[in-house]
């Protein structure tokens, strides 16, 4: 039986219990991060930790920066007692605003917070790693805070699904005539040979590896310009890939059908899902 | 100790539970409706039932018309397990995707949705319909399925919130420079001596007292447009209510520390306001 951490206790799964009246039910009112961890270390650790702890901030639930930092041990008791320390996993950690009588307004002060987290073996999807992946654009259908990671995710939610009915990989979002992100990844385009991602903005989850791959792209000396791709230059990408932590570097060479490119992945790709493999592996001291 | 009907049971409040796994808590992957019940009699009980299995079919959740009308029976139930025949009650009811493991995407066929009910006693607040409350402008930083009653509900409860500090009832939300509706409530204004209220569409949410009022409102013979009221023309209504199944008619007589019209009920409002309540309490047969 696998064990999972609620409320300060570790529990066999199915003795994890929560009221339906807690607020994440109720409101989707919760912040989350998952994690990735390689032979029982966790990659990039404290940049989850902080943007969980600004999402929780920017929420306002009443569990800080401390509470947060204590999280971690968590998730690394969670990932030695399901016999996760050898090779991949990943960590969920979720804290909603706790269980109260329903009122849209916050609760009153001292009403705890309710916080989950499980951990699960992770497959690398190697074939998709290299060959690459389909896409469909879809609707943003998002609200305005997407730099919150918060559990109002209907949005992905119908913007996955679509992407699963055509048999694809993921849904490149698209307001206002200009990509946004993925459904659930960061998204970056080749467009006449240059590297464009989204800038940050309310509208872009600010992602971890997103994140180490600017870093990583100034180490390699390509020239990355944050600016979002429109709709009308997406069909004329030479490249295209999303990013994530369960993610990493994926290419998409088919886009509603048509071929990205060459409809291989493209060369300024595979640079950084090299360069991104070597940091993730060597952070945590791992063979690949 | 309350009486609450979790999937197929009815259980004292405390012994009602949920898998933190539930895609309502991961995901906010659910649709709610709210009743109003007054001597045991649901008003409106066709309308509610109307919307709520139109919106678990647009998230199509595999939870249908005959599923949900079977709810009726459910909510009365409830009302009479708590003691609350006599005077007004409110029942909440609740149709998540269930529990699955976390993808995004819908999980397999066959996974069974969580259904969860409560009723609760509610006591009209006579002052603040007769003298009207206060409310304050909020960005409506909502997604783009208002038209959906889902508990993706983080801008409604940051919305009122902020109202709640400000000492106010509700946060009149504004998009793209007009208003759409109240955080929790279908919002009216007067505006050059002419009733308005927003158009349906995927920003608004279909009211039940909404469209009652829109009937009434011909039966009357008052002239409504169904065309938004902009944020500059807001400052200048002559009236402004706001309306809900527990809120009913509700005037707005100050709006962002300034008074609405003369400050006080205005005459279309007090109209209104009579006419909702002799057809809700007509329609359940009892006295005011």
């Amino acid at each position: 039986m696998t064990t999972v951490y609620l409320n300060g206790e570790y529990l066999p799964k199915d003795r994890a219990l929560i009221s339906p009246d807690d607020r994440g039910f109720i409101f989707g009112d919760a912040i989350y991060e998952v994690v990735r961890v390689i032979d029982g270390r966790i990659f990039e650790w404290d940049a989850h930790e902080r943007r969980m702890a600004r999402g929780l901030d920017g929420l306002r639930i009443a569990f800080g920066a401390r509470d947060v930092a204590a999280l971690r041990g968590v998730c690394e008791r969670l990932v030695r007692d399901n016999g996760l320390s050898d090779g991949e996993a990943t960590v969920y950690a979720q804290v909603s605003r706790g269980t109260a009588p329903r009122t849209h307004h916050f609760p009153p002060a001292g009403t705890a917070p309710t916080v989950y987290a499980f951990a699960t073996r992770f497959i690398v999807p190697r074939e998709l790693r290299e060959k690459g992946g389909k896409a469909i654009t879809f609707p943003d259908l998002r609200w305005a805070r997407c730099d919150l990671k918060t559990v109002n995710l209907l949005g992905p939610v119908l913007a996955r699904q679509a992407a699963a009915e055509a048999g694809a990989y993921e849904a490149i979002l698209l307001r206002d005539g200009v990509v946004t992100e993925g459904a659930a990844t960061n998204a970056f385009a080749v467009v006449g040979g240059v590297l464009r991602t989204s800038p940050l903005s309310n509208y872009i989850l600010p992602g971890i590896t997103r994140r180490v791959l600017v870093e990583l792209v100034a180490e390699l000396g390509i020239t990355i310009v944050e600016e979002p791709v429109t709709h009308l230059e997406l069909p004329h990408a030479d490249e295209l890939f999303v990013c994530g932590t369960t993610t990493d570097v994926t290419p998409i060479v088919m886009l509603d059908g048509r071929p990205v490119g060459n409809g291989k992945p493209g060369a300024t790709t595979k640079k950084l899902q090299e360069a991104l493999s070597a940091r993730m592996y060597a952070a945590v001291g791992a063979a690949r």
